[in-house]
């Protein structure tokens, strides 16, 4: 997609720090410096967000994902991954084509990758009511 | 799997507000009251997390967060989602049964879903080097 960044790095129009490729998908350095380790992971195809991407798509996405996961714990070291995701503005993502986030993690490294929510506003049951997708 | 919180919810032995339920994968709602909306997907097969689930299993439960997903945005008047998953101790993973958090988002809704990273110690090079998978 024209205009996109990502898009951008997918052709090779842009550089970036690749941490692995396929067919299908991406995963590269984040370079904001926020935190040790972070990488994207993106698909190829053009899609803004978990809402829009197809399903296949998200399949091999996720697929990389794991793979880039279990390498960072076989092989670089590291025990675990959080992974972080927002799917539309209003859930602040900023580049508007889908990536998930991928920070690796050790025990001890000080990192605090769980966000500080500020408690729930409405009852837990109330809100089930008016999301639940059973009994549709 | 024995003595596993999330086994219990997907066998029926401990009870839960079901968001929704299928062959494979059960999404339901988070009861710590942290963040309003605050929905569970997990596989209904146990694995722990990411690192050891299995590509089909993997692929089935993003299938459901993206369900749920485009439900929250085109039934219930949200607009976007975000996803965040610990996988491993060493990520903040409490349960170990692997489970992605789905939390409903509007524009203006004050939450803010994003870690407070306290940024990268080292060199995002250095770390590019020692992680990479291309030219492997």
């Amino acid at each position: 997609m024209e205009d996109c960044v990502f898009c951008g790095l997918v052709s090779g129009s842009l550089p970036c720090m690749k941490v692995y490729e396929d067919e299908f998908t991406l995963a590269f350095m984040d370079t904001a410096g926020d935190v040790d380790g972070h990488i994207l992971v993106v698909p190829k195809v053009h899609a803004e967000s978990i809402l829009d991407c197809d399903e296949a798509t998200l399949s091999r996405l996720m697929s990389t994902v794991r793979k880039v996961s279990l390498h960072l714990v076989e092989n670089c070291g590291y025990e675990g991954v959080n992974l972080l995701n927002a799917s539309g503005e209003s859930a602040g993502q900023s580049v508007p084509h889908f990536h998930i986030h991928l920070i690796p993690r050790r025990s001890n490294d000080a990192i605090d990758a769980w966000p500080r929510f500020r408690g729930a506003m409405r009852d837990t049951r109330d809100l089930f009511r008016e999301i639940s997708m059973e009994g549709e």
